[in-house]
């Protein structure tokens, strides 16, 4: 069995009766398998449902709330912080963008810095929310340390990824989603299950030394920033990671660098936090709070259709619009079905197995 | 004469003697001569009076305005459009940041868009002046069209840099300004400047092919965007290059993409241009619209302090903060002056012959 391809609407109301099972209310179990799925949909296979047995060893050693009381703690018109009472992110972040969203209506911008959540699955779920009001929307989170500043050999910040959303007129809106890491842990996680080498400038080994070997990570290797060396930037992709922990973390009042909880839930967090929970940063700015929304949309066409048509670098391979890829991904999936590779469908026949609700190819 | 050392308010009280002979404002004059120099003393060499010489020629092509009588085009309680009606970046910036951090202190956060503006010198002055109110400042720029996205082969971008301005209490503030392009401009003249190749993953020849030549961006070759390559991730530079270019030419109807108006005088705008010269996006968000300012710098220490101490990879090699390095080269110039190469140098004189403002080293 190579692969399973699974209906995606079954699946997500699978993934709901397991978040039900587990406690938590039929609303956030229902918006907590709409994210992970988003994220399959997309094609971003290491943020959707094979992240699904993490979260639930997480909430077994009671390190994810499933029942929180999350609230705002502080706002003006157009910021607040919220504290997401050490539930998941696939609930608060989202949340939160509502929140964002309301006050870009009222006021032109909203922000909203989260302290006290878990893992957000997907930051572009998140920052695709503001579209259909004809806003920007913006998304960030700090994750797990796993990554090392440039000229550092230790891990001190997490894949730390930027999401903004854009909408377009006729064409389909630019979504930007990318972590300040050269590569992203998922890609690691391809290269490791097909037993292939990575490229340099990507990992290095526990001493900091450049690696080609995805395992590397396990062994106390470190991921690179974007930019991979400081000839080419790494500095910038440090910068970059740096500035979504400080909004994340340091901002919301949740931890940030090498104190952000781990992901696995066979790390504890450390010692004497200075915060709580992982943060992330969300936000929205109206478009009509610059210019009339037709006008920008219909711009935005342009921008669009012009950067299509860059005479590319090689035939057949034609300059791509962010977002592209994953829409792509979308229509097939959404059609097809999800692929889930064996070690993904046997955990969620393992999971299956524990709460008793059947999941069926 | 290799060098020239020349003292700061000297050089900057000449700068502001020769915008005013050029017709702008005695406040005009002097906010960009504040500006240039402030990117000489911070050791942005490209950015500061080495400018000078080019923005003049603009002038007197009539492509800036030096009296311009810049508005605000529209606006909310946290968002505006502002006009610079032709005039010099380095004034409709701090303008429109004063605008951004005055909306800051009413609602939480402030965001203005500038359209009809041109080079705005470096994004850390405009960023910075958040810092005094407590507020976290941001800038970006889009820029005359150098950079090809991923995948392509063609000038359809700017350097388009981004800043992000952050303050802390006893620590130095948080100042990450950096271009979306792999290498500045400025890398690649002082690697010419100097007979040295450049790093391969900086800048293509015309047909999009690799070059280690910096004179090849005279040629036609292009600048790549940070990542370099796409296993590298240079589609993740060409997405906040590209997200740059949105906030700074579409929201605020400039021009953008391939049609933002090239700096240099000798090469004419595109015909039937989008919009309006080129543009800015600047913004600041109030730290107490979050969490009390005091507590959020006491955390920017402990963070500042924990990533200063980061595990070095080589002994002697530090981690770094964004902004130590500008900062050092500030300290340094501020007291023992600001070295001008011959070029530059030669380059003053002609203008000080011009237009009669004698500056002596």
């Amino acid at each position: 069995m190579a692969e399973v391809l699974i209906d995606c609407e079954k699946l997500q109301n699978w993934v709901e009766g397991v978040f039900t099972h587990c406690g938590f209310s039929t609303k956030d179990a229902r918006l907590c398998s709409d994210v992970l799925l988003s994220a399959d949909l997309r094609g971003i296979d290491s943020h959707g449902v094979a992240r699904l047995s993490g979260y639930l060893r997480l909430i077994e050693k009671k390190r994810i709330n499933p029942a929180p009381q999350m609230k705002i703690l502080h706002e003006t018109p157009s910021t607040a912080s919220f504290d997401a009472d050490g539930g998941m992110g696939l609930v608060s972040a989202p949340v939160a963008m509502d929140i964002a969203i309301e006050k870009a209506k009222n006021v032109g911008s909203g922000w909203v810095a989260i302290q006290n959540s878990n893992h957000f699955g997907i930051a572009a779920y998140h920052a695709m929310k503001a579209l259909p009001h004809d806003m920007i929307g913006f998304a960030a989170t700090n994750a797990s340390p796993l990554v090392t500043p440039a000229l550092g050999a230790e891990r001190m910040l997490g894949t730390n990824p930027i999401c903004l959303a854009i909408p377009a007129l006729h064409e389909p809106a630019f979504v930007h989603d990318m972590a300040t890491s050269a590569a992203s842990n998922g890609k690691l996680e391809i290269a490791e299950r097909d037993g292939k080498n990575i490229p340099k400038g990507w990992l290095t080994q526990k001493d900091g030394s450049n690696s080609e070997n995805p395992s590397e990570l396990k062994n106390g290797g470190m991921l690179l920033t974007l930019g991979s060396d400081m000839d080419h930037g790494s500095y910038k992709g440090y910068g970059l990671s740096a500035v979504v922990d400080i909004l994340s973390g340091v901002l919301s009042g949740a931890n940030y660098g090498p104190w952000v909880p781990p992901f696995v839930s066979f790390l504890d967090p450390l010692d004497n936090l200075p915060g709580k929970g992982i943060g992330h940063f969300v936000g929205a700015w109206r478009i009509d709070g610059f210019r009339p929304a037709a006008e920008f949309k219909t711009h935005m066409d342009q921008w669009i259709q012009r950067f299509k048509n860059t005479k590319s670098l090689e035939n057949n391979n034609p300059v791509q619009i962010p977002g592209d890829k994953e829409r792509f991904h979308h229509s097939q999936r959404a059609s097809h079905g999800i692929p889930l590779v064996e070690k993904v469908w046997n955990d969620l026949q393992n999971i299956a197995a524990q709460t008793g609700i059947v999941l069926t190819p």
